[in-house]
C-alpha cells in the first residue's frame, strides 16, 4: 500500500468514526421548503448534519428505528426516506405512492406502514431494506378506495387506521407483514380526517369532518366497535372562521385530562379519559392548533392558527388557566418536548430558526438557525406507543 | 509512513469504527457473583460485550445517560462506575462511599447522586467527569445521621430521598449541583425503608418498615407535607413469614390502577390511584417480590420470593386474574420489559441465563448465557422520569 493511499483511508475511516455516540438524544428538524432535513444533538442544543433531496416535505413526519439511528420520513409526494442520523445521509429513498399522509413503525420496529390519499390504502415495508411487505386496499363497505388518515401503531403488532369516504377504521395485525390481517369497524361516523391513540396503545380516537362528535375505538375490546363521545364537538361549534382544522396528533394527555384544541373557538376543551366528558374550557389567545403536554403532565403547551400563529401559550394543568404568553415569533409550527421534559423546541417558520425553551423558567436557552423549520421529532418517540 | 505501521493503524481505527451503532436497543445485564455486567442487544438478543471490575454488585442498580451511550452502575460498596456501552469498557470508577444503596441521575443528565447508608446522605457527582459536586449528610430532626433510601429524580431538576432513622423525606434542588437547596419533609412515619415516584413525576411513596401504612408526597405541593395511605398496609399484615420485604420500585402502575406486592402475603393488592385506596386483592402463587406493568398496562408480570422463586406469573389488569404460570427455573431475580413492550427479559440466576420471553405468546423466544444474572436494566430508562 502506498503512503498516499494509506493516509486517505485514514482520513476516511476518521470521518466514519466521528460518529461513534450515543443516539438518545439525536433528533430531525424538518426544513420543508428545502426536502432538506437537520439532525441536532438535545444535549449540546446544537446541529450535527443537513440533509437534502428527501422531496416535498408538507405536513411531513418521522418515526424512528428501535435502535434510534434511523428516521423514516414520510413526505407528502409519496416518498419514504431511511436517514442514518450517525452519517448525516440518507439510506435509502422510495417514492411508494404518488400522495401520502403518515407513517408509522410497527412495535417489534421491523415493519413501516405508509397510509395513502391516491390510491387509498396502506402500503408496509420491510424497515432493514424498504422492500415492499404487503399492500392493504382501503376498499370500504360502499366498494370504493377511501383515503386513508390517522395512521397510528397499537401494541399486539398492529397498525389502526380510519377510512376517509367509507367512515371506517380497521385494524391490521402484522406478525405476517406479507400477509395483515384486517378487522374492520364499520359506521364510526362521517369523514373520519385524523386520529390518535392515547400512550398506553389502548383508546383510538377518530375525529369526524363530516359531523359532530368523535369516534371511540377500545383496542382492547375492537370487537365491541367504536361509540361516539364529546357529541359537540367538531365543526358545528363553529363561531369563528376556522382556519386550520386542529390536529389529533395535538391532544395532550395528562393525568387523567384531554386538552383538546377547539374546533374554530379560541379555546382548549379539558376532557376527564374515564367518561371521555368535557370537564372545563380555557380561553386561549386564538384558535389553537397543537396542545402538547410536557412529560410530567404540569403544563401544557399551545400554539395558534393564523393570524395569531406568533404566540405560544403555556397552561397549568392543576388550575387550568394560562400562566405564560410567549411570542416565539412569525409562523410557530411545532414544538417537541425532551422525552424528560425539562427543553421544548419550538420551530418559527418565517422566523428561520429553531427555539429551545427551558419548560420552568419559561424562557429560551438556544436558538439554531434553519431555513422554514417545520416538524421536529426526537428519538425518544421510538421508545414509545402510537407515535 | 511504512505500510505495516499504516495497516496496524487502519486495524486500530476499525476497531473503533464497530460501535458506530445507535444505542436506543442496548441494555445491561448484572453477573453479581463476579462484579461483572454484560452489554446487551434487545433487536439481536444478543450479548455485545463482557465487563469486568465493577465491585460488590449485590443489589446493584443502574442509570443511563440521555444520549444513552453511558451507564453509571451503583454498586454496594460504594462503587460508582461509568461503563461506555459503544467500546464496551469502564470509562471511570470510583469508590464514594462505604456503603451504598442506589442513585439517581438529574433531569438534565448534567448530575448523577448517589444515597448512601454509610455515612449516610446523598453525594453528587459531575455526569461527565464523576468529579465529586456536593455532598448532604442525612443529619435528621433527631441530630444523628440517617441511612437514606429510596433516592429518585423528579421534574424540575430535584431529587426526593428518604431518612431510614429519622423518618423524614427530603427533597434536593440541584439546579446549582454544587449548592444543592434542600426542603425536609419531617416525621413522615417510622422507618421509611424503599420509595417509587409515578412515573409522571408527581407522587412520591415510602413504605415504612417501623408501622403500617406508606407515605405519600405530592410533589407538585411539598409544602403540603406527608399523608398516610393504606394504613393497613405493612407487616401488619404478616400471617406468613416474611421472606423479603418487596420493592417498592417493583410496584406497576397500569392506567388508573396500581399494583403492590402485598407484605408476607401470596397476594397482590390493586390500589386506584386517585385515592389511593385498596379496590381488590389477587391471589398469586408465592410473597411477590417484583410487579411490573407492561409498557401498554395490559399485563402485570410477578416474580416471587424463596422457596417459590422458580415462577413468574402473568396477570390481565382487566379481568384481575393470573392468566398465566411460567416456570423460567430456579432463582428469577429480576424482570425487564423493551419500552414498547414486546419483549421481557428474566434472569434466572441459578439457571445461569437470562430469558427473553414474547410478552403475547408468553413464551420464550431467547435465552443468553450469563453467570448469575440479577439486575437487567435497558437505555430507554434514560427517557423516563424516576428511575
Amino acid at each position: 500500500m502506498r503512503a498516499s493511499a494509506a493516509v486517505a483511508l485514514l482520513a476516511l475511516l476518521a470521518a466514519g468514526c466521528a460518529s461513534v455516540r450515543g443516539t438518545g438524544d439525536l433528533g430531525l428538524v424538518v426544513e420543508r421548503a428545502d426536502g432538506a432535513v437537520q439532525v441536532v444533538d438535545t444535549t449540546r442544543m446544537a446541529r450535527l448534519a443537513r440533509i437534502e433531496g428527501l422531496g416535498d416535505l408538507s405536513h411531513a413526519s418521522a418515526v424512528f428505528s428501535r435502535d434510534e439511528r434511523y428516521a423514516y420520513v414520510f413526505g407528502r409526494d409519496g416518498g419514504l426516506t431511511k436517514v442514518d442520523l450517525l452519517r448525516g445521509r440518507i439510506v435509502r429513498r422510495i417514492r411508494q405512492a404518488g400522495n401520502s399522509i403518515g407513517g408509522a413503525i410497527s412495535q417489534d420496529g421491523r415493519v413501516i406502514a405508509v397510509s395513502n390519499y391516491e390510491p387509498g390504502g396502506v402500503r408496509l415495508f420491510d424497515a432493514v431494506t424498504l422492500e415492499p411487505l404487503a399492500e392493504i386496499p382501503a376498499v370500504g363497505a360502499d366498494g370504493r378506495r377511501s383515503k386513508v388518515v390517522g395512521l397510528v401503531d397499537a401494541p399486539g403488532r398492529r397498525f389502526v387506521f380510519s377510512l376517509f369516504e367509507a367512515g371506517e377504521i380497521w385494524i391490521a395485525d402484522v406478525h405476517d407483514p406479507r400477509r395483515p390481517q384486517v378487522q374492520r369497524i364499520r359506521e364510526v361516523g362521517r369523514q373520519p380526517y385524523d386520529a390518535l391513540v392515547t400512550p398506553d396503545g389502548r383508546w383510538y380516537i377518530a375525529g369526524l369532518f363530516g359531523e359532530d362528535g368523535l369516534a371511540l375505538v377500545d383496542l382492547w375490546h375492537p370487537e365491541r366497535g367504536a361509540r361516539r363521545i364529546l357529541p359537540h364537538y367538531g365543526r358545528g361549534e363553529r363561531r369563528l372562521p376556522v382556519y386550520k382544522m386542529p390536529h389529533l396528533e395535538g391532544w395532550a394527555i395528562a393525568g387523567r385530562l384531554a386538552f383538546l384544541p377547539a374546533v374554530g373557538r379560541h379555546e382548549l376543551l379539558v376532557v376527564e379519559t374515564e367518561g371521555w366528558r368535557e370537564v372545563a374550557r380555557i380561553p386561549v389567545h386564538g384558535q389553537p392548533v397543537f396542545a402538547m403536554a410536557r412529560p410530567d403532565g404540569r403544563q401544557v403547551w399551545v400554539n395558534f392558527a393564523h393570524p395569531d400563529n406568533d404566540t405560544v401559550q403555556v397552561i397549568d394543568t392543576e388550575s387550568l388557566r394560562v400562566v405564560r404568553t410567549l411570542r416565539p415569533g412569525p409562523a410557530v409550527l411545532h414544538m417537541e418536548f425532551t422525552p424528560r421534559g425539562e427543553q421544548v423546541w419550538i420551530s418559527v417558520r418565517d422566523g428561520g430558526e429553531v427555539q429551545v425553551y427551558d419548560t420552568e423558567r419559561l424562557e429560551p436557552v438556544a436558538r439554531l438557525e434553519a431555513r422554514y423549520p417545520s416538524g421536529i421529532f426526537f428519538t425518544a418517540r421510538a421508545h414509545r406507543i402510537g407515535l
